[in-house]
């Protein structure tokens, strides 16, 4: 998404949050974490850990080697390893990255950059119920023409409207809190994900890998990717719940309804009289653009053997647009009920 | 589906609970609840209650006549109370489906037809998971080259292959039972969601029309389809899951690699020495195929005004798919369990 | 699909082209052009073909074995040929599908199939250009108030709005018309997709086959389906621009709009003051509904080696609902045209 | 997509003709070209002309005035015009963008656009045909072990699997050459896609426009989107025909088949003898990613009234992601073709 395409229909908070520097930083936290449990557990020497964490405080990565390695390795982790290994003094560099794959950094460091990011479209979500509510404690018992099936129907009123979009919001609220025990864990497999790579030690590497960067335990999923899979779907449903709110303004605010007017709609470059809905369909396109996106993740579910490449790729290219996708779907809307005035 | 393709990738046993007979059985309970919980509540005479339920007990529809309802109004609902209301004897034949609105009748009855399939959908899933446990405590122990990437990888153990795909399938599971709370709950709205055309009783008839289905009670939800939608990702899940167990067997029996063996695998009018993996390459077919379907269930979302015929019908054609689409999947892969032999 | 959403949503005269009986019928009839176009080069013993095309008019095929044998072999053309086979008397049997793989018979007898089918589409396509310009000759200079993003714009007239429906409709048509030299091809190469297996004449039964079928010669395409997807692709593209008209018809016939008026439009069981426009509303659903599939088929052109069975039986999950979606698009689409009044 | 994901699944040639200034230049180009056309057929003063084509040259956007009026409008050429506007000198500025639209100058940038990146697209499609000639020329008579449906068949040559991956190519490169014709065209409709702001003269005006720009002339379709949409799917059935040739050199190139190795193959960070496929398997990921975008692509055809802001939005969030996914496969398969050694 070019910059101006961004400053419609994306989110510079969350795109901070999945920036390459955000992702190097944690997948170097990822690393000091693993060497600190490692040394705790004993299956690396505590010098070690302590000349490691020294030598990730002070590292600069190469980014020209780093985008040539990744372009190499369709992974980053091994040029990352390489460059830091070679700041790190002897006989400590080895005990860098010890037992562990590059999966079990990208997909951990995914974990603490998610568990961001999902703190930010929580607070957005709250907010978006609170400025419902309050929509509804002031215009809920105002009267509105009710329409089915594109034709007016009854009278209702706002009350019931505003209910009806706040209702699936608040049961995504709910999905997210109730999801992050389940998603926000740590990835640890080794090389074929059995744990074998940790000399006895994986179980106990894990879970002292776990408190340190404040995720939870679990078996290695490196080809189970359904806790991805499913926040990404969740996203998508929030995303439609949102879409359906700018339908159905779009729809309230055409000239000839006029249920709802709004401030700041966007002007023609033609006709000096419109003021278009914008934010309104920004929804209804990030809606039907998520879903397309989830979709496409749930393709990425059918991995081939212990780790599949193609599968995983996949998932790097749509999940991150789910998150801003979601991201910005939420910031329109915040923006949408300044703008709606119920008439 | 024809039948010939049904033999291969459907699933009869859903496809019975998804019949026209089937829903329209499941609408007429709906419309039975609805006029006894009214009697109950005191919004209808309890002489009309009886009367309808003994007309409905004896209503034959018209096929032909509901087909054209269907056509004519994007509902049978309208067509199928008409021809019902015609056998009610004078002066209670308004007291049928009076309050109600045809997607009060057709949600509320696809609710009744999910908790059945649901049913069998966790039994199958939790065989497959039991069936996966005794091919673990077999062969948990027999060694397995890993493959991460296409490549040969290291060696690891059956177990460590058959716990990545069981820990995905328990997610299912406890994801399934956790939704049903939420999502097997009536619909009870009246024409525009409100609750209105109740007569001040909506409140009273939904709690009584729930008790009277064994469904859970929960605000209109005419135009809030999130928890249908959040079923179809889960299926979808669940078969991405499946579809990956799928992608692996179909890998490891390759001829090269003999990992596996297939009994009974499919033959070739061609080739008289091959056993094609059938059952595996339908697992990822159907995989895929539902991750399609769920994104499109996605695009449903969208709805507008107070109700969509639009995203509505949408949802008819995508929603009975899935769920044939899980329950073959979860056939299949019991099938297949009986024709691995791990070598 | 069943019956009554059939009724609604579905194509009946496209179901018969796809039902299994006009599906093994079209596979006999290349079963029988291949041992007549082997005959004529050479290839079997012409009283061999003659034996075979008298068994094949006789041939009353075991429904139950060929469902088995689908179940059991992924693709019917075992079971099929072994049925036949025992009905040819010695010494001629053997020269039956000779040289021949089950996907050569099952994707040519879809060409034949699909021929017969693009003509019914093509058939309504140009009945509802015809419509349409219908309209246009009469109502064109009629004004009508043009809506951009969702706001009243600027008075255009009718003309203009029945050109921005057909246009698009007439590339369509031209579209369709260019695709079929290159689509309705025969299939024909062996085991393995090399020819190989017809001894040397390979080419020459191919030209042969061809003739006899009506069909065009190609180069084998069991692994490159982009003709077959490209075909779900154009048909999305016409059902999305019908789904067009009917947001349009949908939004125009709104009731604080009405500048159109739908004659038999759907009734309600609740507010018997609606005229519901369903035939429109189905345009949308349908249009949304082809774009996931034809998405979904697009998963399918990721064939593994000389032959994919999970990508193959995708196509068959996805391809003959884009028929039918389609031919019902254009079926509701010409019945919209008799429903319209523009006011 | 960030700078490392780029650098392995981007493509920075395709990148920079999508750019904002990329742009903003081809629709500056439209707008000088808009007035000189103008001024051809009289409607606007030959000086206004010049004095407009002048202020262009000399014109430096305010990129942070036209995002705000982006994120106002939902549309950059409000702000653009109105920048621009103000550099003109009276009394001529009014001439500029006389009787258009925002959509006309969008779209026909997005044509000028479109020339270039198909440009590319088809001479990397070229080289790779001849590259894969080159490859059939020196290893075709090779044999080959077919195989189908996950399993060995027979044996072929590696000339028959060449053509197989070749021939969807060419018909992909003869498929877009033949769609430029009707694709590459301006745009010229006015605020509701009638011509009448135009003053009469805007048939001239068209005709003259799509002379200076070297583009076709058509119809205004603000509203038909089906050229666009179809070329995202011509686009989807390149990448999946590249990703079949991905899936068969990640599958040929497994451990133990060993059809096919591969020079520079990725490395690992945990297993140093690993080679992996990186660039196969990202023709896979490629290929399913695109299929999912121009699915979703599809569901922009359903446009409301006479330009729908939200359809219209979901075309910017796809379409340019197509380019650049096409693009980084093509890119990408010309770099497989030095990589693997038939064995």
């Amino acid at each position: 998404m070019t910059p101006l395409l961004s400053a419609l229909a994306g989110d510079p908070e969350i795109d901070a949050l999945l920036s390459d520097d955000a992702q190097l930083t944690a997948m170097l936290s990822v690393e000091r974490a693993l060497v600190q449990a490692s040394a705790e557990v004993g299956l690396v020497d505590p010098a070690a850990a302590a000349a490691i964490t020294t030598a990730i405080a002070a590292f600069a990565p190469d980014h020209a080697a780093l985008a040539a390695g990744m372009a190499r390795d369709g992974v980053v982790v091994p040029a990352l390893v390489a460059q830091l290994r070679a700041t790190i003094p002897q006989p400590h560099s080895t005990a860098l990255h010890k037992g562990a794959t590059s999966q079990d950094i990208v997909d951990t460091a995914l974990m603490l950059q998610t568990a961001k990011i999902l703190d930010i479209l929580q607070t957005r979500l709250g907010e978006l119920l609170a400025r419902l509510a309050d929509l509804r404690k002031s215009y809920g018992e105002r009267p509105l023409l009710a329409h089915t099936r594109m034709q007016a129907a009854l009278p209702t009123r706002w009350g019931d409207k505003l209910q009806s979009w706040s209702d699936p919001l608040q049961r995504h609220l709910s999905g997210l809190e109730a999801m992050r025990g389940g998603l926000l864990v740590i990835q640890l497999g080794g090389p074929v994900g059995d744990r074998r790579s940790f000399e006895g030690e994986g179980e106990a590497v894990a879970a002292t890998l776990a408190i340190h960067l404040g995720l939870g335990v679990a078996s290695p999923w490196h080809s189970a990717r359904d806790p991805i899979v499913a926040l990404g779907d969740r996203l998508a449903l929030l995303t439609g719940s949102l879409g359906k709110i700018g339908a159905d303004v779009a729809l309230l605010a055409q000239t000839e309804i006029g249920a709802i007017t709004l401030e700041g709609g966007g002007g023609s470059s033609s006709m000096a009289h419109k003021s278009n809905p914008v934010t309104a369909e920004l929804l209804v396109a990030l809606a039907r653009f998520n879903a397309g996106l989830a979709g496409t993740l749930l393709q990425a579910m059918v991995h081939e053997y212990e780790r599949s490449g193609a599968a995983w790729t996949l998932e790097w290219l749509t999940l991150p647009q789910i998150f801003v996708t979601t991201g910005a779907s939420l910031r329109l809307s915040l923006k949408l009920c300044d703008q709606i005035r119920l008439t």
